[in-house]
């Protein structure tokens, strides 16, 4: 195939940062992708009382071409009452997003006991507002994280049946089990990072600071299942959809002696997603994931419009307004008609 | 205690490099340890052509109040034939480095299949050199790349019982085991990062580039056996030897976007193996782990002489000559009395 057009794809989980740094990250989501959910996790955090201003910030950076609609989140604090869900409810926000304390970037103010959070919870069930999951247990061992939370996303569905629920950046085999065990009111999103790196492209030869992000990459056997569940080759391939975790950092804060995590994949992902799904023989699963799946689980109309990517190599530019980007300097073989 | 003394200490595996960086590296060794292996994984490798050579050049480096003196390796290299060994072993050699091919820096030329070299290794039996292996199989999972290779520890001691072989640097409950189960012709060192560090410290929170070695440091039961084997804590323990691994990179290759391989921990790693050993209620074995265990498996005589370490905090530089040390800025316990 040397061109695919596919209905306008989603992006469910973005880091867009704040001050300086968040005009310029802005367009390279919405270049490509029509919705991305947005991150709450910057300093101080997003909540009911300044989600609008956040909003407003991100709207007023959107070039004047893309029609790009920012998916609005809070962030899910030991002090997030029910009212503050109703109130932000009103205002338009879609999520909450639960951080572990410790668990990463901005989560020092994360929530220390996830049961603290039940009376919270019921009010989103009862709004119809989604919870996104960092699931990781931040005291387990780096590579165990994921795998030692999977009990409390197990309790938290059984507790909430109505609750929508997205296991983020799901990285282990594990975590799609747990998912495709679990009814329909949990699902889960994948990165393009995490089909492509193991554990061995962060540590396995140098030390590869761009490619450390949490949760941290797994073993091959994790790839190989993230990749069966997000190019459908598995049945319940409809709980698993895109969201990058495009995570930018300054150049310097990653390339020194304790770098940040997060892998800065925004311009680059979706022609990675295709040359991935294109290996894997799965580019007609392609608009299922990154187009209707997630879509219909954040029960949102499927976006107007089409999006086409050509067969046309070009080289990822080794710097975007001083973040680095996934695959810097690499060559990859697809290209969004712009 | 508050004050400490010991006969004077080995260090069994050292990087002491080469060009500019050997003359400042050599007197941060040689200040604490009276004999080190060094490790023969220059550019080029060291053989038995230059070895003599390079001996010098870390002689007239030595600074003139220490009494140092260098155990000198070879590179085993698929072309290192058993009239190499004879030569190398007449130049005083005493040890021969096995690397597989890919398994850290400066391995390109190391060995594809270990089979090839069965001729040159019987040389070794018989004119008693030792074999000191990186343990790992390059094409494994980073996290188990030393396990994959033990069976071929196994196979080389089997053949090789007159053998003395060390398995350098071990970092898994795998290798302790297997360096117990095998006969008294084969032990291992262990370096004072792998006593201290997990994966967590690596990858855990922040990306630390400076705990980046290889072998890559494992789980915290990996780390806990160990520090058992190390602290005397199980029958056996006479294997067990220091080898820092000390391996100095200049700051700039450590932080940037692929840093290298190593922990430069020569200045501080007597001081610190004591606080470890003091942790553990151990410090009456530290003198076989640092002074003897390693002699006698060598072959040596004990060092004349003792080293005095007294309970004295001191702040660990940032720096010494462009290389960042391990633990670079944090405070220790003990120090090595001048």
């Amino acid at each position: 195939m040397q061109q695919l057009t596919i209905r306008r794809p989603d992006d469910f989980h973005v880091h867009l940062r704040q001050e300086d740094l968040l005009p310029k990250m802005v367009k390279y989501t919405a270049q490509h992708f029509s919705r991305a959910t947005i991150m709450p996790n910057t300093n101080p955090p997003i909540r009911a009382n300044n989600v609008s201003a956040y909003r407003g910030e991100i709207l007023s950076a959107i070039p004047s071409d893309c029609d790009f609609h920012p998916i609005m989140t809070i962030k899910l604090l030991e002090d997030t009452l029910p009212h503050e869900i109703s109130v932000a409810h009103g205002l338009g926000v879609l999520a909450g997003k639960l951080y572990m304390r410790g668990t990463t970037t901005n989560s020092d103010d994360g929530v220390g006991e996830v049961h603290c959070m039940w009376h919270t919870f019921r009010r989103m069930e009862e709004v119809g507002m989604l919870l996104l999951i960092h699931g990781e247990k931040p005291s387990a061992f780096c590579m165990d994280r994921e795998k030692a939370f999977l009990t409390t996303v197990y309790e938290i569905a059984k507790e909430f049946p109505k609750l929508h629920i997205v296991l983020e950046h799901i990285t282990t085999a594990d975590a799609v089990e747990t998912v495709l065990a679990l009814p329909d009111n949990v699902a889960a999103t994948i990165t393009v990072h995490h089909l492509l790196l193991t554990l061995d492209d962060v540590v396995g030869d140098k030390i590869q600071t761009h490619h450390f992000c949490k949760p941290i990459a797994k073993r091959p056997a994790d790839r190989d299942s993230l990749i069966e569940a997000a190019t459908g080759k598995m049945s319940g391939a409809h709980k698993f959809f895109f969201g990058s975790d495009s995570a930018p950092h300054l150049k310097g804060a990653k390339e020194c002696a304790e770098g940040c995590a997060g892998v800065f994949s925004a311009p680059v992902a979706l022609p990675l997603l295709v040359e991935i799904f294109e290996q894997h023989d799965a580019l007609n699963h392609l608009e299922n994931f990154v187009s209707r799946n997630g879509a219909r689980f954040y029960r949102l109309p499927f976006n107007p419009g089409t999006i086409t990517i050509v067969k046309k190599d070009w080289v990822v530019p080794v710097e975007y307004d001083g973040v680095v980007p996934f695959r810097a300097g690499k060559t990859i073989s697809w290209q969004v008609l712009e």
